[in-house]
């Protein structure tokens, strides 16, 4: 499953398919006029996306995901969510659309408190207390819908809807407008907890939305990773809901986690291999200023690093000498067998990139000029 | 000549090659109880660096490409010396090592202004004028050396040496300190009737160095493109000094040029298919930023061209559709059978990238996450 979200990541050359639609108005079957072109694939591991008119159709809640701790949290619960429907939507008959029944307002509703005015709201409501440890802390931080169509003549038809849910493991607040910023801590259990209920009501809501139906609709519980942590979260439980049921059971859970290298690994196979890699590339500037990695475990097993080196050059024959270097001991120094991309950056940006797939024993690099 | 150039900035994937060395204190022959490792080649279009106790031996003016115009003239400068370099020392058997021969203090007077106390200074002395066209300007704006090293039984020694002058198109200047910037425009036939009296007196210099003897030295004299080009400059003339000898004549001229698009280009059929690409990308987000390219041309036949695509994204799931989208319509619009280099920005950094070789018909694609 990991494997296929960083093949989805990583390399996607598509071809065009176009076809001709037949209906614009009904959500379920698009579209009379409009041409709809697919971004077809090469590979089953990447999912095709729909462009209709040329044009990609953006979520009705578009931009909600930038609400999250980081950058970093945004990417991993998005291709997270990809990652997750593949064993449900087969990238070889299902094709991608940003969700398309969640709108903005509703979705700015749900991620609320819940009150007499907005009894919608998912999160709980305010019990007037301002302690950490004693105020009801925002579970539910945002809300990501994913739709998987399938082929429906010249068009395309609902096949498949993901949610995601980004609970928090800290809530952020503040006691006062501008004030200091605080913190309650929520537990995995607290937290799992919470994303359950909210996904019965979720889905409850969704099968009374118009176009749903008993379409097949997964769920995905995403833990965010803090502010301060310089990798993003995962998804640490997953459920569907089929034949058009109004709850879910089931849930599995996902063993995941994300380790930041050197810092917070314990000692390990691999942590070591990094460290014997770091101080090889460190010896060859004097000026390296940062190299860490982030590993990704499956069920304990590493499946994948990123690696990114942060770096000043006094000029172009350095970048190339040291790219070269750094493919050189990566291939020598780093875990074999696992996919590994690295990232080499300066005051001016991405520099040269290096990467290597599963089952490859050299990286492609490529120096930016 | 360019194709080499970029492949050999496009992928460098090198294996290492260790080597027990001889004599630490003698230039020509390195050296003894250090251990020279190279970056040996997989393919005959990269040169492989020396690297001496696992540690990149920098220039003894390292820096000094950082005073040009722009990031852009670095790095053509130092790639495109490194490109001329390529006819004279094949990289089949020269290594790349940076300059060791012009050090710092050297390099800073013949860049300066020639004085009384600086009778070394390649550039003419001041005549007093303030007026742009009155006053002596300044030709040579850097200087860069690379040398070319052989394999000599377990180390190397000194095979070639390429030079490289940064010639001003424009030379940036004030009357008085923190006033306004003025400019001196300096022809082509000008900055190259200097760049090669200068030339004469730097392989002169050089042939009196210790170390360089009869080596060939290769002189390219480069055209820096002005401050608010988007595009680096270029070598617009080489030459070399074989058997020693102190002048150097039968300068080449190189046919060279880089064509920004769309703003820059003349009515072309590679303008025409850059600009269909430009639309058809430009329908599939409403808010793309910024869509532009490099082509180098060499003899007025487009060799390459680097696309730069700046825009906003509100997820993931968006640059992901995006990435394949650029993949396919590069691929139906631009021109067929040129190096082809894609890079896609936000506010972020560098999010996706794609790029196609010579002969490839398909996009290696990578996203970033």
């Amino acid at each position: 499953m990991n494997k296929k979200a960083i093949a989805l990541m990583a390399a996607c050359v598509f071809l065009l398919s176009a076809c001709q639609t037949k209906d614009p108005d009904i959500k379920e079957t698009e579209s009379v006029g409009e041409e709809t072109e697919t971004t077809s694939q090469l590979s089953g591991d990447y999912y095709s996306a729909i462009i209709t008119d040329g044009t990609y159709k953006t979520s009705l809640n578009r931009g909600i995901t930038l609400g999250l701790n980081s950058n970093v949290n945004l990417k991993a619960f998005e291709t997270g969510l990809m990652d997750l429907s593949q064993s449900h939507f087969s990238p070889d008959s299902y094709y991608f659309q940003e969700g398309q029944y969640i709108d903005a307002e509703t979705t700015s509703k749900w991620l609320a408190r819940a009150t007499e005015k907005n009894p919608e709201g998912l999160n709980p409501e305010d019990n007037g207390k301002l302690e950490p440890n004693e105020r009801n802390p925002i579970y539910l931080d945002s809300l990501l819908e994913q739709n998987y169509m399938v082929k429906d003549g010249d068009g395309f038809t609902l096949g498949g809807i993901s949610i995601g849910l980004a609970m928090n493991t800290v809530d952020y607040y503040t006691q006062k407008e501008f004030g200091a910023e605080y913190e309650t801590k929520i537990s995995r259990e607290e937290l799992l907890a919470e994303g359950k209920k909210m996904a019965d009501k979720i889905v409850q809501r969704l099968r009374e939305t118009e176009g749903v139906g008993d379409i097949p609709i997964v769920v995905g519980i995403f833990e965010q990773s803090t502010k301060d942590n310089l990798a993003g979260g995962v998804y640490i439980s997953e459920t569907i809901s089929q034949d058009g049921a109004t709850t879910v059971q089931d849930w599995k859970s996902i063993n995941q986690k994300k380790v930041i290298f050197p810092t917070s690994g314990e000692e390990s196979t691999e942590l070591s291999s990094f460290e014997n890699f770091k101080s090889e590339i460190e010896n060859f500037f004097p000026n390296l200023s940062g190299v860490t990695a982030e590993a990704l475990y499956t069920d304990d097993q590493i499946v994948n690093m990123k690696v990114a080196i942060n770096t000043q050059f006094y000029g172009e024959s350095e970048i190339i000498a040291f790219t070269q270097n750094v493919a050189e001991k990566a291939s020598s120094y780093l875990l074999p067998n696992i996919p590994i991309e690295i990232t080499i950056k300066s005051v001016n940006g991405t520099e040269a990139f290096l990467s290597r797939k599963s089952g490859e024993t050299e990286f492609y690099t490529h120096v930016f000029d």
